[in-house]
């Protein structure tokens, strides 16, 4: 009730309110077993992740905000504050943002997407499979899903217009909802897949790390391989039976993608270099780890290949003002949600928790831990907020509890890029298909219900014996 | 000659031939007294600052090629190469073009413009000495002294119209070279006199602190007011002299800027933000040292402000693009140049021209150093890149030959701004003036020369004295 009220308010009320709730908490005292540092930090990230989910403030505007009032208020120093524009992982993103441009400027997405539907375009499902198959197959060199969206939306639109989907044709109502469902559960499921397909996976791995489970490419991909791919055979058929489109059969889709591919000619000397760059960084990025290379300064030497072809120009960059706002949120939300974990606030909160679900056993507690993560969605607008904000604590709180740490944090992990479909601003990349006028709202969201529903049970009855031979 | 031939071959040669000298550096035993690490970061670097002078490559592709290849070379830790991103004088300079930008969006630069010229625009002199002003009194508040250009070019292209200086008026064409050229000098000059009106001020000051020099806001302004404003005072005069405008009186302007200022109405929501952001920022800033409040922390919370007013907005943001691209080659050769300096190379430099540069004494040393200082600025297209490639080895050298740290830091930094009209490219604050049809590119030559000539002439008859007394 409180929820709806704070909904209903305007952003000035809300805004007042969250800034009256801060301010009361920031000279209430610790609480025993907390420094006064540890209490305010978390003061200043529970407001500010909290006004951000009650839509009060812009991701950016908290996160500017939360680092100023950091550092005024001495609760952390400006290096600790600072700390995150430095961090490999963070710069790793940044650099994967304007890296990946290069594959859309230089139409070689476009490409994909058609080659792909000339062979698999027959039927109404085979175009959902293809969907799947061309995200699932360029995944791992878009840690931007939103931007993945930008190349996946565009090729189900022109699918579904090719079958004779349009949001004037009533007799094709159905089909249309069809596809574009099957692009957001396509990349919900293809960011679990790669640990580089979702933005806030590295960085979810990097806070795995403080729990001591080490997670890199290879061994995300093992363990996502069997649930993701289990999930992602069974789902166009769930959203067949769910959804029946009209058309069953799509024979002419082939041809016509054939026909804009020929239509495209031989591959040009931009898209050629953009697969030798990308080639080269997922070849480098292979063995990364065995040779100690930093893979961070292979993105940089793949942005320096791009531009020193010419590829990306500065043009080009100067376009990519979102990825500075990017940027900026990312490295304060991670130096702050580090520090609070540093100073020990997540143990702290964790071992509150645990002594209430100790109680129920571990079994109960890994099912619990993981339906509320995904169940808390419904609050979260970003991915990777929703991540900063509880993926730490839940991780915790399942390890007091005695659940193995690596089992607990691959699960949340994955749950965390699966939830994605679940309402339409559940993360950015449903926003084209959203808004394509070929799906309702109402839709959205049981659809979301479902497939999300239908994940969490693959991932709980399939993942869990799967990670449970691999972690071991 | 070799030089020439240099500049004369097509961009792919020269690319080749820094390619093959670096190769051919880099596997150079290094030379006696030196580390291998400190010899290859110095190839590294020289290789991208000599690309960049001589045009074969962008600031922002040699800087990303270069940290790549410190970090895959293994001359860096990562951690080193990318300390950069997270220095909050780095930092500073982002937020600071961020937040310059409400100044421009708001309308304040333009009315600040108009209501200087309703006081001071009588006459021809009157006019350029309003540039000055207005330069010289919002220079602080723009980190960017080519954002600065774009509040005082319309500025100074509005005066002289009205003036009836045109590209096409035959007859007023040394009145617009006159107004033109003032913002040229006046930007070079307003840069000197503040710590934070030039984006490469306050990375210098951070490089002399390395050499024992500690340079705040307050002393910085100390340091250069006499021989900054004594030069501001004179140049007005100079170069009526030497153009000798058609016109001496324009009893009309201060009129039409009253009538576009009245046109304009009271003070807007907008602007009241700016003044009260601003206000707010420069006050925090003056006693940031005193109560140790840092200085980024105050930018950050300038930016929130403005963002929670909504005088900045996330689409305002995305045209930042270029910020985005100015943060990465900065971060990257500040973090370059400081390992070459903790890595031992600059003082080795600089020990070696102190052996010859010993045999001559110190005062003449020291007008060597700062004129060869100037000198050199012909062959670079931006004042960074020149603070970054001599800055460091300069101060060593005169160090070395013994003349005192702080004389010597002030005055290459004060030339580091004034030698900015030298050419029309040493600054991209000069491109709009130049490209504006009102002046020659022989003119914007030869009035580089006999500008910079005088600056530098003030800097060490008047300079010197002032700066020995301040600085004992």
């Amino acid at each position: 009730v409180a929820w709806r009220v704070l909904n209903g308010a305007g952003v000035n009320a809300k805004r007042g309110v969250f800034l009256a709730i801060a301010a009361v908490l920031w000279w209430w005292p610790a609480p025993e077993g907390l420094t006064l540092e540890a209490w305010r930090l978390f003061v200043i990230v529970a407001s500010a992740i909290g006004a951000v989910v009650a839509n009060a403030l812009p991701l950016l505007t908290a996160s500017v905000l939360a680092v100023a009032a950091t550092v005024l208020g001495r609760v952390l120093t400006p290096e600790q504050a600072y700390a995150g524009f430095a961090n490999g992982t963070i710069l790793l993103i940044v650099l994967a943002f304007l890296v990946a441009r290069s594959v859309l400027t230089s139409g070689l997405g476009v490409r994909i997407g058609h080659w792909m539907v000339g062979r698999f375009g027959r039927s109404a499902i085979g175009l959902s499979y293809s969907i799947f198959l061309v995200d699932g197959l360029i995944a791992p060199a878009f840690p931007s899903s939103t931007a993945r969206s930008g190349v996946i939306f565009p090729m189900a639109l022109s699918l579904a217009n090719a079958a004779g989907a349009t949001p004037e044709a009533t007799d094709r109502r159905r089909l249309g909802t069809f596809l574009m469902f099957s692009g957001i559960a396509s990349i919900s499921l293809s960011s679990a897949l790669w640990l580089t397909a979702m933005a806030g996976n590295p960085l979810g791995a990097e806070l795995a790390r403080h729990a001591g489970v080490e997670i890199a490419f290879g061994s995300w991909l093992v363990a996502s391989s069997v649930p993701t791919l289990t999930a992602m055979l069974l789902m166009p058929l769930l959203l067949r039976r769910c959804i029946g489109p009209e058309v069953h059969e799509t024979p002419e889709a082939p041809a016509l993608a054939r026909r804009a591919l020929a239509a495209l000619g031989p591959l040009k000397y931009q898209e050629k270099v953009v697969i030798a760059a990308f080639g080269g960084m997922v070849g480098l990025w292979a063995v990364a780890a065995t040779l100690s290379i930093d893979s961070t300064a292979v993105a940089f030497l793949g942005l320096a290949v791009l531009l020193l072809t010419g590829v990306l120009t500065p043009a080009d960059l100067k376009k990519e003002g979102d990825v500075l706002a990017t940027f900026i949120w990312f490295a304060v939300l991670f130096a702050l949600c580090g520090s609070l974990n540093e100073l020990g606030f997540i143990a702290y909160l964790g071992s509150a928790l645990a002594s209430v679900m100790g109680r129920w056993g571990a079994p109960a507690a890994y099912v619990m831990l993981i339906s509320a993560y995904v169940v808390l969605h419904y609050m979260f607008v970003s991915q990777t907020a929703h991540l900063l904000a509880l993926f730490g604590v839940f991780l915790d709180v399942g390890i007091k509890t005695g659940l193995p740490a690596a089992l607990l944090a691959y699960q949340l992990l994955f749950a965390n890029n699966y939830f994605a479909g679940l309402t339409p601003q559940g993360s950015s990349a449903n926003v084209l298909f959203a808004s394509s006028g070929l799906i309702s709202q109402r839709d959205l969201y049981v659809l979301g219900a479902i497939a999300t529903g239908f994940n969490m049970a693959v991932f709980l009855i399939v993942g869990t014996p799967w990670l449970w031979l691999i972690t071991r």
